[in-house]
């Protein structure tokens, strides 16, 4: 297979296009707009399968043939769709089994996209049928360059074929009945299964008393979320396999959806050739937001180059309230995603649909065709700008010191666990950590529990419920070898199986952080208590714990903050455990807000020498990417204000061809970025 | 058959009575207190279905004989109900197909009222039947005046016969699918549909993803709404027809319930031999509601008088906090119905319920049947004005000389939209629109978008989402003859089957506004954006633009109005387009608030000499009927605070028989009234 | 039988413990932490039914028999469970029928627990036959004190099963379909049955509109309720009846809970031998609403002691947010629940669960099995006090001379009343009223509508909508022999079907209380109006009228408080009507604030000398026990704050040993109890 990781030409530039919604007489107005906005990639046949397959036994590749025929004469790059993101009303009439139950268990019927059960084998022989057509007749077109299965994998399904497919899934994992009664703890609540056709989908119906959170048994809606990925990851499998058949060598994605929770990409990850996404942020000021996911993204395949598979032009259609991009803001967000990784920066999608749901999510044409709208323009002007600058930049890595663990286990867990605090959400509390990295100039990789720590000087593990495998052996050869280890309230609490530590908290966590939990007291939203942060050096600071208030009881290591109220004034809520290596263990027994974060983590970080120069502008990024042996340094000023800094290395803005010397002043408007060769 | 709408010799007052609920020992207490509260007309048999046959094969008339019989001793005009707002229970029971399936796919089974399903076969028979054997019996009885067809049509039902009730109603309006899956844009997300077969009927189950207003299709969406409308509406006919064969002349009615957005009244207003309507406002400060809710049901049959069929004396029973209303209002509201073009007042209803859900429902009798309280002596008050007053005011006409457009089909998709603004909703914007208008004292008929508007100075056609038919063109025949058309954000996005037009917004309008829509921003509730208007003449004033921003480009019009912040600050806002005939074409590209709005619906009125003497008087409404040739002005004071205004016309008040000199002052405390045959 | 109110030797103290939980290895220690903490009874068997039975024809108890050898071996008390709290998975597999349709209309698979159709007659063959075996085995163990049948009753099932069940409770109830349509007031909205068969379960898919409380015809939902309650009670009694076949002797019970809204307590309570209940505070402030409980469990069964049979010693693991109890908040609550009758003191649970929904609820001993925690230490030191203190004390009875009326039918029906406020909640307004009387130090029994009120000199008797039988009657005779009732707005609304009164309100009490109610207006959350209250000796005072208005017109009485502003302004809000015997009936005809209720009971008490001597000390309980001849007072300081108060007794502390002189000053801190033998 051609490597898909390979230094590339150029950062891809393009995005969907859908030519079959309009007549052909608007094809042309549409590749001259393509030029002008020096797009050259252009991913087709996304929702195409109503009009390939109009029957089981009719196939009519006429559209596509024109698409691609099109596509190729003007010389553009290809990402070719299996056309399975959304079944043909045909299909779901003549099989009704193959659309979903829901978590409600309602059987839904024909509708929607993204609709057919993960378990469906008509679903797995029509899909494998259709995807291994289509790279029959299509494999080896001229600048084919990757294979897009099925699309945004997501949902779940509840109905009998994935009851059954689950008892399998089940069969497979524990072997017996007695190995699963003990992973679920059945004794409680008379739950022991003594047959696995008894076992259900935990939803409404079931083990749920009030939504996806709220179970009797966490280890069956554990293993159950478990079970869709897989099952999902099946479907992809499936199609990518009939691909293989006739063309082994280009590489095949699917795009993601960054922090996504029905899906444990880690699972995916070996899958897919090159891992690609689809930027969406919900809001405005995401920035630290689409960093954390695009770092993410990067760490499924150990920090190769990823794609941002579709981002709009100015507004997302799906939300209550859908305001357009700010002047500038596309440009700055595009290049900060090159910045932490991306060799292709591809939107959804050149024109805008004349109907249905997204006929106002924005395009690069819109219902007019027009080429002198503000959209139009700041798309063509990055384009140009990709022309120029990106060739130096592809197939770069990120060189991180830092690591942060992410773990879709800890999520599930994290958010269902009955007890203390329902308002715990795992994002927040894993962003909170890596805003404070970001604003600290901290390059990061974001990586699975299982992953190789032994290059990082900083691993920081946020709210890492559940240690899997060696985790926590690895995390204690970090502060053996002088590295530093960040962890905070609920971490070490379960199992693999969502069961508790019959020991202290943080269970096998304890000992390296030379501290133990005793109480787990918990807050309303709005509630805080006031914590002291102080080192023997400098005064102390204060900042607020809120949600979680862990009573720490140091059986070792020395305290760092304590909580200034309630009955536990005085007492632990953040500590350090220093080893004779000079590694360190840090251990913050509360939800604290992010100025106390940063406290802990730029002491943390200190130790090791990775804060960098901009941290004290607020929503300045700084970020680092090496090709070969060169460094490029990204500066991207998020805020919507000036801001005047003294540039940290010598080099030369590859934007404007600028050169600086070190420490020389450097206007940067809102939204500016500089993408500076350092020297 | 009878005119329904030949001038009554006055104003028909009572309304519901059902004394099958009661023994016949308090009938004579009812009648009684009917003769003291002036009450001449009495609605029977609304839900009398049960009792009237209680078995599929068995009649009993023996209740209703005696209540009519009654009604006729004592000399009262009678409106007869089809008996058919409720099913009885036998009737579920032995048919379970005749209820109905719900939005989320539930399918019901006997319970509630207006409970059947509108495609039932069994339902169209059973319901038939009764209604031609009502007809048979009571046709011609003394003091019947009016035929009341099952009550209050809505809701939706979503089951099998309706599916196929949906096919026949799409076969025949697209001929074919490839027709239809162009209106729907099926193309998108692979619906091609290959059969009429495969269509299902859209809800929660299938093509939305939220409630009613989220679908993945808006074109499935769109026709749905208006094929249940249509479906209700053969419900209606089928009983009309069936009372026909009996009694050709007495004239039918339903009652309809004001700005209700499941039934399009302008597909039922032609047969309905008059128009009447539930007056229940949500709050007690609705006057300008009522007041437009008034409008839009004369409208539907082109300014004909109409019933209020019901309204409460005291509290409205199914709301969480239902107050009482506050002495006066009762009357105030009364006489506001009357002078917006009603010839009858009614109640629901005569007799508290002992029992069920509106057993607290205002009644003009409460539960120990006492004449002596305050709702009681308020009615027999309003009792005896109309039997002095009201005989001269019956079968008028409201001079209008402004059009308000009111479309269901532009609210239907103006909040099913996805892309822009979810918080937008119909009614508020088309009210602020009309308040501003009822402020300064304007007559507005409130019209259908095919309505002849060939006599209005002013149109106003606000959130006209879909431009149908020849609107377009008649709106600018309006500028072209010299008159003002004021239209404003969202305006002219969608054809017919609510695709985008191919162009510039706001599309086959644009021409006549002289201006084009570049990008359309949004903003959250709360979020404001200060819009300074202007004309070259009057210094500016600044009101506030929310929830959706319209960047606009003049193309010919006169900026107006400029944004004042954000990064469009000083961007076009508002717009007029001046046309050599002295007319204008008026766009307000966002959505303004009431200071804004009357800004503009005051600039464009000016013009027309529209605007009224009490425009600065907050809450005190005037309004216009004309009998034969006899003006009759109608003054009310909504306000809690008493007002001294100086008349603007001579006249004699008929209530109090005070004669005014024009100018004169003229004490009004809360809630008074004049009724002024102006001299 | 024995008698299950017999004065025993000590406070019993201990809790549920579920050994097969875990491996025998843990037992000892845990024995070992029994001793250390005084722990002397122990609840076995609670949710075991799948290892007892893991199939229908299999039966092992092995484990039971371990660990009810264990307990005997300890010398511990044993409370056994017939194990039927949750079913076991082969059941509802082999059986689908025996699981429940929720309110939606859902069938529900297997999950979760208290997960039987009422109404199965599978579940009734099984459970009878599983309690006939266990007594069978186990009946005669020494230290078995008492039978735990099933567990936390609750919930609704709407299925098949239930529609016939309820259909032939409705035979029974009315005898005929004329009496049952009369009932209900069927003649509205056309719903005369004409056949049992037709009525279905009353739910989101017939009768209500929008959740459990909006229904279409209450009589329906008011009688389903009273059938859902009677069903489980049937339940209950089958296991109950099985169990006397086998021990005729030892008290059998289950635990309630409180105030519980799906189950009439009352209706079930000469089924128990003893009553039981599980304090779980929604809240850490809620100690007027625990002795609101307590005294509701209490009057449950005439005033005999009660257990606890579960709390919490640390966290309730199901809320959104699950703080811990507070320092000292463990003992004062338990000894409050002994201060209001409680002979048992029993936790949920002895060890913490590893997995599943409760793994975090509190228990004796944590995750670690420590008894070094604050949770253990507080337990251990309790328990010791109950060893020394709680000899003295059991067996006793509250003397209490004020009553309060509690009825489910007044709660169903207030909270499910179209029509005036749906804001009101029954268990709050009833509250409130308790409180007043508890920050009076007042002692009252809490009773049912049809209780003797012969021996109360108060009888408050708020909210009471629905009056039964002869209360009119019974509160009349309080007031002729001299005492004092208090009842306020909606009262006496009702008759026992549901249905108005047709005469002014309140109804059947309005002339013993000299009132009628002319108009009930009603008020959003947060909109007050302000009454003056004020008797002809002392100064006014004000407080707030919330969500109700009653414009009352006195009929005899006369005007203790009258409304401040709107149209009513100066018309009676509170009445009292004097009778010659000294009696007192007052009316409040609002919802009004604590501290006017507080008015009114204190001017009702203060005539009888109830009101106590820490009337001005807020949060500062006291309660009164006597005990053969021996008072005992309990005194308990819940105010975070420290008090010093002059004690009202002379006498000794039993915790102490201190003696006190009657007005000597005693310190008490936060949390402070005083257990005072009288002298």
């Amino acid at each position: 297979m051609t490597s898909p990781t390979r230094q590339r030409s150029k950062i891809l530039y393009g995005g969907d296009y859908n030519p079959e919604q309009w007549g052909e007489e608007t094809w042309s107005d549409d590749y001259t707009a393509f030029s002008e906005a020096s797009i050259d990639t252009l991913t087709l046949n996304v929702f195409a399968w109503s009009h390939l397959q109009p029957a089981e036994d009719t196939f009519d590749f006429t559209r596509l043939d024109r698409s691609i025929e099109q596509a190729v004469a003007h010389g553009k790059k290809i990402v070719l769709a299996t056309a399975t993101g959304a079944l043909p009303p045909w299909l779901a009439h003549q099989y009704p089994e193959v659309t979903r139950v829901d978590f409600e268990g309602r059987k839904h019927v024909y509708g929607q996209r993204h609709n057919h059960c993960p378990s469906s084998p008509v679903f797995a022989r029509l899909s494998k049928d259709l995807a291994g057509r289509i790279a029959e007749r299509y494999a080896g077109t001229e600048g084919l360059i990757a294979w897009h299965i099925g699309n945004e994998y997501g949902g779940a399904c509840y109905c009998s074929q994935c009851a059954a497919g689950f008892r399998v899934w089940l069969r497979e994992r524990y072997g017996s009945l007695d190995r699963l009664n003990d992973a679920w703890n059945s004794m409680f609540w008379s739950h022991l299964f003594t047959d696995f056709e008894e076992i259900e989908p935990p939803n409404a119906l079931s083990e749920h008393w009030k939504g996806p959170n709220h179970t009797a048994f966490q280890g069956i809606t554990l293993d159950y979320l478990r079970f869709m990925s897989d099952a999902m990851l099946k479907n992809y499998r499936t199609e990518r396999d009939a691909i293989r058949d006739h063309d082994p060598d280009t590489p095949a994605t699917t795009n993601f959806m960054g922090l996504f929770r029905p899906i444990d990409y880690h699972r995916w990850a070996e899958d897919l050739d090159f891992v690609s996404w689809d930027n969406y942020p919900p809001g405005q000021q995401q920035f630290p937001r689409m960093a954390l996911a695009h770092d993410l993204m990067r760490g499924l395949k150990g920090g190769q180059p990823f794609w941002v598979m579709e981002q709009t032009p100015t507004i997302t259609a799906s939300r209550d309230v859908n305001p357009v991009k700010r002047p500038g803001v596309l440009r700055a967000w595009s290049w900060q995603s090159v910045a932490h990784g991306a060799d292709a920066v591809l939107y959804f999608q050149m024109r805008q649909s004349k109907g249905a749901c997204e006929k106002y999510h924005g395009a690069v044409l819109d219902h007019a065709g027009r080429r002198d709208t503000r959209a139009f323009k700041e798309v063509a002007e990055l384009g140009g700008e990709f022309e120029t600058v990106g060739k130096e930049l592809t197939g770069g890595r990120t060189p991180a010191r830092t690591a942060l663990v992410f773990d879709w286990d800890s999520w599930w867990l994290a958010e269902s666990t009955d007890g203390f605090n329902r308002h715990v959400k795992y994002p927040d509390v894993v962003l909170r950590y890596y805003e404070a990295l970001w604003q600290a100039n901290i390059d990061v990789d974001v990586v699975a529990s299982d992953a190789d720590l032994s290059g990082y000087d900083l691993v920081v593990a946020p709210l890492l419920y559940v240690l899997k495998g060696s985790i926590a052996q690895r995390l204690e050869q970090v502060v053996e070898r002088g590295g530093s280890v960040v962890a905070n309230f609920w971490s070490g609490r379960a199992d693999e199986d969502g069961n508790a530590h019959l020991m202290d908290a943080p269970g096998p966590l304890s000992s390296m952080m030379g501290v133990r939990v005793e109480e787990t007291d918990s807050a309303h939203p709005g509630e805080t208590n006031p914590v002291e942060l102080r080192t023997s050096t400098n005064s102390p600071t204060f900042s607020d714990a809120e949600l979680v208030m862990e009573l720490l009881v140091p059986e070792g290591a020395e305290v760092m903050g304590t909580y200034q109220s309630d009955f536990y004034s005085g007492r632990a809520a953040v500590t350090k455990n220093a080893h004779p290596s000079g590694g360190e263990a840090w251990y913050v027994g509360t939800d604290l807000d992010l100025s106390g974060v940063s406290w802990v983590l730029r002491e943390a970080a200190g130790s090791h020498d990775l804060v960098g120069p901009y941290q004290d502008y607020p929503d300045l990024e700084l970020c680092v990417r090496v090709v070969g042996l060169q460094r490029f340094s990204f500066v991207i000023n998020h805020s919507s204000e000036a801001r005047s800094i003294s540039i940290h290395t010598a080099g030369t803005d590859l934007l404007t061809g600028r050169r600086f010397v070190k420490g020389e002043k450097v206007g940067m408007d809102s939204q500016a970025v500089l993408v500076v060769r350092e020297e």
